[in-house]
């Protein structure tokens, strides 16, 4: 299998290079063959050929069976530049047709001390929010005139019913349970996609329990009931403030994984925490969300299943031992750095 | 001073009865004369005449110093439904020019147990987010052809100036810091949105210690170290979701008041909870959101800084009491009904 490799910025190399320890020993315990191929993206390619994704690097992607992602961005980068890193992810995710983003937010029980959530609310969440990834505001029209900006937020019957539709496949294997979140009362995509999902839902999939939720109303849920929700479907957006808010209940964004996925099983897997300028460099950063996107990348773009649960166990065994970076461990403890948690793993 | 006074759908005409008993009770203790004049609004307002926001309530709310609204909304009247409730709200606040919305979040420390967060991390919470709210993707162009559909987020220059000008005003009289909040890395609006409140406070507020967050980020920080945050001021989509968010620091969204100003001193007071229909008619809902927006009616339109402190204190003193409606009490013990509230505030 070939995996395309794409460090980025920040801390972006530092929990990558733990990401390709572990696939290197996956490879080797489970004798498998894994041609890694590291490639520029976001600030690092601005910064060595003017583009955050350049063509070399867009065409390694589109020939590989995955891509693992560290993070993009920086304030050597931030608007005003005109050319920003975020354009590259944003590209990358287009070009390979990545509408699906899935995020898991499954709270370990020895890390419930490290969230500002009381343990007895984080009991049994057991969530995933597949937020549609290639439509909405981020792809519509934008205008910039003299005195006023213009941002277009579009959606297609068919961009729903796809995104849709691989969130109730995936309920389906799980608690069967779907809540499809959007703002209908304001919005006519949001009224589009509240109508094509319980179109779909109630032709394809009758085994499902669907439910519809505003988002202001989601916002509110997560925190005070999280455990409620199954799987969460809901538009770019809305995903995009709803998984950061969710992940708070991991008490770490470093601890969290993404998979996005199209229509074949070529996928792009990275932590959703960003490039954290202000720590990078210094070995501090977490590197959980990267290992655990390894094992999403090893289930969904490699069908390995197997290795992915041994992965899993294995950073479950980790933090069981207590090896914690800083911004899970309590401030009187020794942390453990980003390549000794890859090394435990 | 005329008080317009919109009781409008499920919970609401419950609460906005104690809200009524209460200026009825500042009138008299504080000898002023309120005229208080109700007209229909909402789903109970499409059903006596077939519009949200019947031209009579226009009118009315025009001409009063301030507006006491409850709630709008119900099953009743959702999508597919042509003609719904919140059309009516968008609409007054459009008309009567309400740009900034003012969503204070302090949370009471006889009250941290009912808050899903620990009780160390509401500890100094006491933040203000100040919401656009005649703009953005709410007001903009809606269009649905066969198979899409289309919102326009649009911002001119002059709308942002105005609500980040009225928040750098309410963030002068507190602790200084105003942090705006956009998703720049993305949206042409939010550049703009960047641009003019680093120019204005830059230029007419040197005083205020301004901060930029994107959106997923204030999302995360606001669990995680909530009172880092003085006033917060953003557009009205991200508003509308991080303002449900920040209520659950209250423990209960039922808790929570709104001021909605324009350029002129009158505004519109309502909690910020929805019109719960499943508790509707029982006696039951939480009545303090509502009361408390009288405290700030009284501040922000009549100018009666006194009296609005009083019924802060008289609140504070139920509260202290365990004057507690359901959403706040333990399952254990006898909840307060909405009356026994008003009564005791
Ligand atoms: C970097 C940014 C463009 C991106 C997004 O908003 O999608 C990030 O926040 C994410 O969630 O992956
Ligand atoms: C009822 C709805 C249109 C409204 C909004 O989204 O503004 C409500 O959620 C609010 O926050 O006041």
């Amino acid at each position: 299998a070939l995996i395309a490799v794409l460090p980025g910025d920040g801390i972006g190399p530092e929990v990558v290079e733990q990401g390709t320890r572990l696939l290197k020993a996956v490879a080797e315990r489970f004798s498998h063959s894994f041609e890694l191929v590291e490639a520029p993206m976001g600030g690092a390619a601005i910064d060595l050929t003017g583009s955050p994704l350049p063509p070399e690097t867009l065409a390694l992607c589109q020939r590989a069976d995955a891509v693992l992602l560290g993070a993009v961005g920086g304030p050597k980068w931030d608007p005003p530049a005109k050319v920003r890193p975020e354009q590259g992810l944003l590209a990358l995710r287009k070009e390979l047709g990545l509408f699906a983003n899935l995020r898991p937010v499954t709270p370990v029980p020895s890390l419930y001390d490290t969230s500002t959530l009381k343990p007895e609310v984080l009991r049994g969440v057991d969530l995933l929010v597949v937020r549609e990834l290639t439509g909405g505001i981020y792809f519509g029209e934008k205008r910039r005139e003299e005195d006023r900006a213009f941002d277009a937020c579009v959606y297609t019957v068919d961009e729903v019913v796809r995104v849709v539709r691989a969130a109730a496949v995936l309920a389906r294997a799980r608690r069967k349970r779907l809540t499809s979140v959007d703002k209908a009362n304001v919005l006519e995509t949001s009224r589009l996609w509240r109508s094509v999902t319980e179109r779909i839902v109630s032709e394809e999939f009758p085994d499902i329990e669907l439910k519809h939720m505003l988002v202001d109303a989601c916002a509110m849920h997560l925190i005070k009931r999280p455990a409620d929700f199954d799987v969460i479907v809901t538009e770019n957006m809305f995903g995009d403030i709803l998984t950061d808010e969710a992940a708070m209940l991991s008490g770490s964004i470093g601890m969290l994984p993404s998979a996005s996925l199209g229509a074949n099983r070529r996928g792009l897997y990275e932590p959703i925490h960003g490039s954290a300028p202000d720590i990078a460099g210094r070995g501090v950063a977490n590197p959980y969300g990267t290992l655990l996107s390894v094992a999403m990348l090893l289930r969904h773009s490699l069908g390995l299943e197997q290795e992915a649960r041994a992965v899993e166990a294995a950073v479950a065994s980790s933090l069981d031992a207590g090896v914690l970076t800083a911004d899970l461990s309590a401030p009187s403890t020794r942390p453990a750095g980003t390549r000794e948690v890859g090394g435990s793993v």
